[in-house]
């Protein structure tokens, strides 16, 4: 697929995907949304790519959805959406796709986020954000409701009393507040933002199996909406006994007794455990 | 219904219900829990209500259920309690009304707060404390349980570790503690506590559409015990689709373009979208 | 059973409970997880045990799984590892035992926690740490992932970002970075962490129902998983009736009506109600 309004570059082992509609202020439109599907397909298939940077081309992160067409917008006709409405909104459809990702995904708000252009970041595993980026979940100001399964995610990163005080006012908040609440790791000067984010992706990206890290933010991101720990020791258990047999996991120990920097040769496209992936029959309906 | 034992008032769009037995420190009587499971119904069938406060008369904001009968408090007697046993505990029964009230909802807890006088605030949506209050969860010194639903509520507002904490000690603790843990979202002189829930009800009540908001609410809090981001996708896509083609929806964006202050006229009596209430099945048995 | 791995010492209502590998930093083995399941066997089955404290011998609490055979570690065989895989990864046996007691648990980490020796902690109630300790989520570096339910407790404490931070890089932590992040509730000098948590232990079993406790621990922790608050409400309105009509109860009001100190009497060996424990079917399979 040749992308249009986003960016993909590799370096480093990072991918960095940019949203690129900089006069639009990166505002996000069916194109858009399936070039970032077809992206984060890459990005899996991929054993090149050890994290994923998402970051907004200009001054503004997205704007949220383009809404050049005025009311229309949300009316749901084919010839406007080209898309397949019976699999749901796309803004679900983008978070959904982010929730089942292998790599570890590094939200770089490097300016304004809005609408869409925030829920789509709280599937992400972490957040950074401008000092001068104005956000808003501003749905309510619009006579909509938050979409992209923000009502799962956003109480669960900043609880439910913030979720609600953001939503019901439709208010526009900065990144200290953001910060405070917990929605963001940390605060930066606009052009330290990436700079930032790929810090971090490189600490993870470095020394640790990356068999390991799919298998362990698919454990921890789907446990959070299990009902009982046994459904996490079921996993464990056999996580450990299947990587336990690993070439990784022989090499964690020797280069761990050895003192030495574990070289890991195991592969995401390859080497995930035959139970993996556990989840079934969570399609929209 | 005529309540004795709460006032009931609406100025601004902000419906204000106090507790109202100052000189027993507002204790929780069944008198009380029916007038104020009558006073949600209003509100929820009243238009011209767009948020909700609930404080109390006097120095207190509810010294916990009237244990002036002894030890024959709770002994289940239908002579002394006037309520339906086969619906369960009133504290339970008013928590979760509460959650299923289409406003939104503000304790003002304007003095001390124990036992049902806290847990009933657990399912509102934010709460403000005076800087004297005394507040406490206080079962385990009285040989009972928290109720009301708090081992839900309590755990996901301030985290596992704290909620045992208190419940374990039943330590009378004070509103800077509240505020630390993510209790409360601010403390207050006591004078200042109404007068700031009122700041931030007219937030909420002014600019954003009564139906985004009571779609919202509902999703927020219901998703909050989901166990899949897809359940929330089923609802956002249902709800973008019905109220995209809404009224308000098309006020918000022309207003938007216009860059107008939006007049939203779709109201909880009649435009909540076909699928809503979507819950079923979640009585009590 | 006679303990060789740990140290089982009651004193005022309290039991700690040292890993007592000291030469080893503790580091886990099969026999100090057997001996800690029975531990806690004991733990339960003692009425004068109110709380139990879990901490470590010399200067480390627990560096993790014992790696002297090297890759044969995770290999599964049974003459290597002495216990039932049918039932699971020891792990997670160990932190579910914990999710299943009576009485209050705290985590006194006295010095360094890494992997088990972390992930063992998180079923427990709270934890208080050293500012010497080095902690740390080490498995993505070993070429394994976290254990012992980890992905079901960690992002329920920390928040799911923070989670996978720690999981993802595999970073060695320490108690302010746990402290900020809500891991641990408290930081202190290495040896006052023991003092911290046993002043903590006698406040939270002075002057509270046994039973209580018992019944609140369990409807907390099990409600952190229920889907809806009637869950909830069908546990509290029986606990509410059921321990409403017990000696303890009529002591916590009279007591407090007369302004004295409660002397409770109810055992949790023989005063928990009918319907406890009301979890079923959640084994491992």
């Amino acid at each position: 697929m040749e992308y249009q309004e986003i960016l993909y570059e590799i370096e480093d082992r990072i991918l960095t995907i940019t949203l690129n509609r900089p006069d639009k202020m990166n505002a996000f439109t069916v194109r858009m949304f399936n070039e970032l599907m077809d992206a984060f397909d890459q990005a899996d298939a991929d054993d090149s790519v050890r994290a994923v940077i998402v970051t907004g081309a200009g001054r503004a992160f997205c704007a949220g959805a383009d809404l050049s067409m005025g009311a229309a917008t949300w009316d749901g006709d084919d010839s406007t959406f080209d898309f397949d409405i019976s699999k749901g909104d796309t803004g679900g459809r983008l978070t959904r796709r982010i929730f089942d990702c292998t790599k570890p995904v590094i939200a770089a708000i490097n300016g304004s986020a809005v609408g869409v252009g925030l829920t789509m970041t709280l599937a992400m595993d972490m957040r950074l954000v401008s000092n001068k980026a104005k956000l808003g979940f501003v749905f309510a100001a619009r006579g909509i409701i938050p979409e992209a399964c923000s009502s799962w995610f956003l109480p669960r990163l900043v609880g439910i009393s913030q979720a609600l005080e953001w939503v019901y006012s439709a208010r526009i908040f900065n990144g200290e507040e953001a910060l405070r609440a917990g929605l963001v790791r940390s605060v930066h000067e606009p052009e330290e933002v990436y700079v930032e984010a790929r810090k971090l992706a490189l600490e993870i990206a470095v020394n640790t199996s990356a068999v390991s890290v799919a298998l362990a933010r698919q454990m921890m991101w789907k446990m959070l909406g299990a009902d009982h720990p046994v459904e996490a020791h079921k996993l464990d258990t056999r996580g450990i006994f299947a990587l336990g047999a690993s070439a990784d996991a022989k090499e964690g120990i020797e280069s761990f007794l050895e003192k030495r920097t574990p070289n890991f040769t195991d592969k995401v496209t390859k080497n995930m455990p035959d139970f993996y992936p556990w989840w079934k029959g969570r399609d929209y309906e």
